[in-house]
């Protein structure tokens, strides 16, 4: 609250500066691990024959079309697709008027293969010089075998540039109904833009890394990424390294099929970047690249980067941070990445940080670690007081830590959490969901955790700011 | 003492499991913090037309010549040097006869250019089938302008093989006299190959990384390094991150110049492998990779490698572990290593790890902090203990960590420590020097630090094993 008219200008001062959970009845509840036991669902992948995965009809017609952000601040999209026959046309039409494409732009156009596997002709356009706010549409393909599309751009940067994002990590809508349900819940909740923590397609689980599961993939999650931003970050399940097939590449199929605007960030690679949406600044880090001090595309893009503002408000990445996730699984991971990025996050008054790999839901509290070395034995977390500042109290607060695992996979749950509940841990729960992020204006936001269950939309948690 | 009878077979059982450290007067000293004061030297470089840079004459004659061991047991070595004017002769001949050369073995040869420098013609060549215990004497150039040396192959891989190594690290010998100090003092102390933690030629602190700086380091150390195997790891220097000068891929200097056995320890990168050598097994670490856990070449390698034995030695890596350095310069650098890898150390039973990077020197006691985590509190290592088992009494036994950072370098001593002096540090001094552990049999090892002043070599610590 005393943040209200501190007016530094920057985005969100008072994003959690006040945090409280409410349940359904709306009494504040600390520590709490949910009892809530999910209805079993069909466990066996669903058939690659169902009509989610449905290839596009017609000769050489674009599939798995997605789009990202394309630049620093929402102003541009890439537009991603893959045709199979043959290159095809590399052209977007595009147009704020439906039907009446007056702008073209044009693709890149590259392919690749991963042991046997040949992938078609991936498709990547940058659209720019769009107007905030504003509804576009696209065509590609060509004759009469073309598809029309839409999207919307976000508005302007601004502190009160309200704004929608739904954030969903380890999604694998191919094995069990759950990932059905969690797009299902994401496109019926309002989100505008999806945060994604890492563990797409799930390919590296199949026989010799199938690539088809990364089309089939695609094209399951054409459905929402189609018409709105998908920001990526990579887990570990891209990194399909198989040298055992030739295929020593880490990350080889993610980095041809999904671009980043990280060229926009000053970034030196695809897989760390920046970029502002609405009233969003959004950090990419990559759990699985060289981050320590002196590697330059991870702690140097970091810390010397020129894209940190005022006030930072998301990190994402896959299993850094995972420490302050109390589920038995994967418990620790990330400890290596915290040590390196806490105290940028603190610095910097990053307020949320969002990660997967656990396959469950967690939320902390306001929680820093950073005074932890390896002599003073100050180990424990320590909860966000303008006593314990690190470096002033104008910018103590620490950032809370989600893990959004739970986009439903065919590793199934992790349903196993340290006892007893630890202090920075403000709620658990081993059930598959996702999360949306309601910013209203620089003084409140709405976060809130989406339960997937019997296909309804269940408002489990509260977080008002 | 209790492991003497213990009989499992693995190398060194006892190392380390008694370590007293006696200062010169023969008495037992806890947490000693040195007040030597060392004699200043000239803080500027030796000018490049010292002799000991000097180009071997002739045409096209072979410099900067340097071998590192070639397999995993020590029967075989990687010959390198460099051609200026062309490639000349990719050939070594060798014999264990002097003059007599019968045998004849084929180099690679291979280039780069960074920036404005163009390299010589570096040419690698891999002898093997060698006999253990036996000098070889090899020749390389062409017509009048050959060279000839030779080398001493280790003793067979037996835990009873006697051994002696020099450890060097940050060693540069353009800057001051000091350097020319470390080497000299190397020579003279019956090293028979050395451990190279990292930072080799600084040539990064030169105007656009000039490469030049690589050739006049090269030529300085083949006074060492052409007559016995270096085993190198790579340092923060060797990055040489410079997309401002077209340069962003990291190391490619130091892997051009520098070749390592690392596909017959089955690694996937020439930055991380193993070796065995008398009764040492050397386990090297790359610091600026990555690391965490699912990433192939670091934490796959070393968490699925076929080449930990019984009980492991040695571990050589750049910054890694600069946490039990108390050195306040880069004090918790390597925090992020720690978390990934002391796992390992202690459950591997590796006895020493070595590390470079802080100028100065340092040695902890045995000590572990594998019980942290950020739940618990429990953040202080503790010391070797079997009542500390990590999995069993039977291999409780923790590494000790020294730091020798401290080879000579252009950017000065790192005089500053942490007040008090914390229970995990033995001993540290803010001097220039190195090391050298000499293994006896699988009783007992001897270990010392060897300061550099005034051109005399000073037993400063002695480790009995
Ligand atoms: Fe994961
Ligand atoms: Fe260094």
């Amino acid at each position: 609250m005393l943040k209200l008219t501190n007016g530094h200008g920057s985005m969100f001062p008072l994003l959690l500066s006040c945090l409280c959970f409410l349940n359904s009845f709306g009494f504040v509840v600390c520590g709490f691990t949910s009892s809530f036991i999910r209805t079993q669902w069909p466990a066996k992948d669903i058939p690659l024959d169902n009509e989610v995965f449905a290839v596009p009809k017609g000769y050489n017609a674009p599939q798995q079309v997605h789009i990202t952000q394309g630049d620093y601040d929402g102003k541009a999209v890439i537009i991603s697709w893959i045709t199979f026959e043959e290159p095809g046309s590399n052209k977007v039409l595009y147009s704020s008027v439906e039907h009446q494409y007056g702008h073209t732009a044009e693709a890149k156009v590259l392919n690749y293969t991963y042991f046997n596997y040949k992938s078609g002709y991936i498709h990547h356009c940058l659209v720019d010089g769009l107007e905030y706010n504003a509804k576009y549409y696209y065509k590609i393909g060509l004759g009469d075998i073309t598809r029309e599309f839409w999207f919307q751009t976000p508005p302007k940067v601004d502190p009160d540039s309200s704004y929608k994002f739904g954030i969903i990590g380890n999604y694998y809508p191919s094995s069990t109904f759950n990932s059905l349900s969690t797009l299902d819940h994401h496109m019926k909740s309002g989100g505008q833009a999806v945060l994604y923590v890492g563990d797409l397609s799930y390919a590296d689980r199949y026989q010799n890394n199938d690539g088809t599961r990364w089309d089939s993939w695609g094209r399951f999650v054409e459905r929402s990424v189609a018409f709105q931003a998908w920001i990526w970050s990579a887990g570990n399940h891209e990194i399909e390294y198989r040298p055992d097939l030739g295929e020593p590449t880490p990350f080889k199929a993610y980095l041809h099929r999904y671009a980043t605007p990280y060229m926009a960030s000053k970034s030196s690679s695809p897989m760390w970047y920046a970029i502002r949406r609405a009233s969003a600044h959004i950090i990419v880090l990559s759990s699985y690249s060289p981050f320590v001090k002196y590697t330059p595309s991870g702690y140097g893009y970091v810390a010397n980067s020129s894209e940190w503002i005022g006030r930072d408000t998301l990190a994402d990445c896959h299993h850094a941070f995972s420490d302050y996730n109390s589920n038995e699984a994967h418990y620790m991971e990330g400890e290596s990445m915290r040590a390196v990025f806490e105290k940028w996050f603190v610095r910097q008054r990053v307020d949320l940080v969002f990660a997967g790999h656990v396959h469950a839901y967690e939320r902390s509290y306001l929680v820093s670690n950073v005074n932890y070395n390896i002599t003073n034995g100050d180990s424990f977390p320590v909860p966000n007081n303008l006593e314990n500042s690190f470096i002033s109290p104008h910018i103590s607060e620490y950032p809370v830590y989600i893990t959004v695992g739970d986009g439903g996979n065919q590793e199934g749950l992790a349903g196993r959490f340290l006892s007893p509940q630890p202090e920075y841990s403000a709620f658990r729960e081993a059930s598959y969901g996702h999360s949306t992020l309601e910013l209203k204006n620089r003084t409140h936001a709405f976060y809130q955790w989406n339960r997937n269950d019997d296909g309804v939309l269940v408002q489990q948690t509260l977080l008002c700011f």
